[in-house]
């Protein structure tokens, strides 16, 4: 996969950091390219479910921002990204040492963006498909970060 | 609303008080009701997005949380709660002191559960309406809570 | 429920005639309100499954239509709706003589409003909810209309 | 692509002459894989909405279908399908000579299996990505079909 310029880059990674509950979370970006942007969340009881697993709604808070920074990364400087709506299935237990979840942009466009999201659960090597949803994402005129 | 008899309630709080991330959110039960939960979530800069305003991801993960424990107050005992997929429309920006998210069954079943998840966004008395979506939960048999 | 005023709803009805696959289904809008429509669907073979219940694309198809048109009965004149997406949950078997489907805005807004779907199987008057929904909508210029 | 062996092949082609629907669409079945489904529908007026373009409702009925027998081909015998519920995103304008629905399995399960759905638009050879979803299906104990 292939990392895209600085300057959309640092955008991303500037953004992110702002995103209060990313860092509550403990989620990092750990890749940016082109229209796909993964996010890695390591387990702790702060991101679980009753069971232990993750909970679905960390799944999905990690999904959404990476299917929004993809987007994110084909727009045009001086705007900003925000989410419409997201569908997604849960497909198994999410158990392991750490989330990837993966935003991949299956259609750009001046207005809409849409994004297909993937969610692994892994553990060393082993990865497992433990969520997949896909995503509607619109550009606005920037508004100022915090 | 008429609250549930004390099996029920008892069982959704200390299910909900070992979902790690809604401890972690600092996320609370208001309100248990036959087949409706209303979950609270207040405002800090934890829960937040790059703009300031609530990340989708928590409006998202506290609607699932309604939507999953309104399912299990008209689940038998001995039995647990997944969510299979939901899908949610974030409507207008997530800002003010709290959101409250409310989730109430529309169809129960006895393998396949259906909830409308609302989530508004609330200062003192004023609420507004900012997310609304829908949920697919499946029961199984308890799984051990840890 | 309140009936539009002439214009809209001539419009509607005009629109709803040029939609073959709403024709050739034997499809027919019964009430265009102010951000609410409903379209009723008699039953035929033409319109079943295997099982012989109505087909999920037949109940999605009239679901798709009613939450379209009563976002256009809020657009300005000189405007098309386009469907975003949709996502709709079968509840129920869908048996009995017609389908009724009811689409209604639950956030209008200038570039994308969001509807609620429903979809009623009847038999004389009787009414049970088979499938639930929401859709996403975008208000564009006009597009001629065949 | 593979096809399937005979017996599944069978069950599919025969299921899918007596969905009423799509024989009265026009659509037919071009492939049967295992877990991968393939349903072809020409252009006609029959099936467009009000600007001539195929109708969201006629694009997300062929992406239902080819998603549940795409279920259908992994499930044993004497067991029937059902759609529990499915989410669409139109991409582009439906246009062209054909729309080709494939309907693949992501996630197959005793219970509940999760498909994923793309719809394209061709004309000759060209082809386009118009629409993209995700499904959820339920294995039943087989009805009777008519």
């Amino acid at each position: 996969m292939v990392e895209v310029g600085g300057g959309v880059r640092e955008r991303v990674l500037a953004s992110f950091e702002r995103q209060g509950l990313m860092v509550h979370l403990g989620a990092r970006i750990e890749h940016v390219g082109a229209g796909e942007v993964r996010i890695v969340l390591p387990r702790r009881p702060e991101v679980t479910q009753q069971h232990g697993y993750f909970h679905a709604g960390a799944t999905s808070s990690i999904a959404d921002s990476a299917g929004g920074y993809a987007a994110f990364t084909l727009f045009p400087e001086g705007t900003s990204v925000l989410t419409v709506e997201f569908k997604i299935n849960l497909l198994a237990p999410a158990e392991g040492e750490r989330l990837e979840a993966v935003g991949t942009v299956i259609k750009p466009g001046r207005t809409l963006t849409i994004c297909r999201l993937e969610v692994f659960a892994a553990t060393g090597e082993d990865r497992t498909l433990i969520a997949a949803g896909q995503q509607t994402l619109i550009q606005i005129e920037a508004r100022p970060e915090r």
